[in-house]
């Protein structure tokens, strides 16, 4: 048995996972605000609760991995910093470690993390390399070389979200301008779906949000578009060239088997073909063995099962 | 002994290099025009010349590596797609080793050899993994981790220049639109600095490009600008932020120890500092240990001798 423990900017979810990468059984709590010392803390209890209750004990439990949003240093366990918590350089592997009693306990980055989870036990299981691209709030980037995790040589490589479409463009939450993350998120896809209802009142973009620029969500476009509202299919393709811009420069470099998409829009398989046939015509030329673009299948058991996964590496990823 | 091939444009060039990297012999010829099975034989002849004029027999040679410019499976020794000749999809490596004899030859992407050569020989042997960007013509990528090189799964990868700056930008020569390489190669500096000419009459610019545009090369902005012209330095501002671009995106995705320029702004120390400087204020959060800037050491012997150290690494890269 290992445990998962997902790291989010609100809340705090622990899980006890098998060996078939199954979550047995799973405890969640509020974690905004928290430092790293609290949340640690925190992470500390969901553990030995999950233990407790389970009727273990800590020597049944081979490894703790944890995930959290931000730059980790996965070779020591220490967290860096996070972009929703208040979490700074603070040796959150190593103090877990020494509140639970469990020695093998890893820490990363949630988006490396669920490209492992996919590697070990998703929608990547069958190739050696592959690149997972989430697609949330932020965009996030884990790197599958030879079935294990590629993170650079320092802590916050494969960060695919912070690299540039648009020279001198949009300012990002990472203070620089134009990256990736500020055209392709979801807040981007929301953005870009605003700026066209403005622009056309007549729209079944305004009814599928409820009348109002508030009620636009990541589904909103795509339900007006299936409607055949040619706005709202408008607003899609603008958007989707800014996110096959960024899978494409993916593809440019690491070349990856399978190419996967997690996140907001994991469940709008109207996309697949526009972004795919993008790629096919813009990726530098190769010898005819393309990268297939393919949705992550772990959903939103991604940040545990990923997370227990880390368990399963060696502990010094390149 | 080993012999690695230079391919270019409009010369190849072969040499003869010892077990300290070091140039013994080389000869070259015209290339221009020849296609897959004429440079092949071409490149068997320099090889046998070269063993011949030093008194050597072919059980003297260790390996043969060639490299050139555009997609190559080094695996196979295929080249799939070159940039300047008319090859396409020819079985250069196995035919170089039926020509010469010598059953250890390996064929590469150009900047991937002078990447390895570097790491061999060059200004990054000090450390495990970094990254060079060759600014020439275009924009070549090669990537070194664990002191080997990094290909990417399939031929085609580590193609930094063919990654997007600009959404919707400039056509590229590879048909993308807004390439790093349209805006950040030797080119495309050219091009910005006469932009920047035509605007201003007065300038030291036109002095120093001898009173024409077409007299414009990538010297001609350095040294206007060190002779205190606005305009000069205003262009060279302007094409850095777009080499800082590009250069950022390989830290933020990589993380190397050191990313290495090569290629025709290699003289131009001035540049290292505002490069640096821009990338510090750019990247994604780290933990404090920064990639480290430099310039390529091995100048214009990096063809062959990163050529001639394709020979030394195990025939499968990843």
């Amino acid at each position: 048995m290992r445990i998962g423990i997902d790291l989010g900017g609100t809340k705090v979810a622990a899980g006890l996972v098998d060996d078939s990468h199954r979550i047995v059984r799973s405890f969640s709590r509020p974690s905004a605000g928290l430092g790293g010392e609290a949340i640690t803390r925190l992470m500390g209890e969901l553990c030995l609760e999950l233990i407790a209750s389970s009727g273990l004990t800590r020597s049944d439990i081979a490894s703790i991995g944890a995930a959290g949003p931000g730059t980790v240093d996965g070779r020591t366990g220490r967290a860096v910093y996070f972009c929703n918590l208040p979490v700074s350089d603070y040796p959150m592997g190593p103090e877990l470690s020494r509140i639970t009693g469990i020695p093998n306990v890893r820490v990363e980055n949630d988006a490396n993390a669920a490209a492992l989870g996919e590697s070990r036990a998703g929608s990547t299981r069958d190739v050696d390399d592959s690149v997972l691209i989430t697609i949330g709030t932020g965009i996030g980037g884990g790197v599958i070389l030879g079935r294990k995790l590629f993170t650079g040589s320092y802590p916050g490589g494969t960060e695919f979200g912070h690299t540039v479409i648009v020279h001198n463009g949009r300012k990002c939450g990472c203070g620089r301008r134009g990256c990736w993350e500020a055209y392709a998120s979801v807040p981007a896809l929301i953005r870009t779906v605003r700026s066209y209802m403005r622009r056309d009142p007549a729209s079944l973009l305004w009814e599928e949000a409820g009348g109002s620029l508030d009620g636009v969500d990541s589904f909103v476009p795509f339900r007006a578009a299936r409607r055949g509202d040619k706005t709202a299919q408008k607003a899609i393709d603008d958007y989707l060239s800014c996110l096959a811009d960024g899978l494409t420069d993916v593809v440019n470099v690491f070349r990856p088997q399978v190419l996967c998409l997690g996140g907001g829009l994991s469940g709008e398989r109207s996309i697949l073909a526009p972004l795919q046939k993008a790629i096919a015509r813009d990726r530098y030329p190769g010898d005819g063995r393309e990268t297939v673009l393919r949705f992550a299948s772990l959903g939103n058991q991604a940040g545990i099962i990923g997370a227990a996964c880390l368990g399963l590496e060696d502990p010094s990823p390149r």
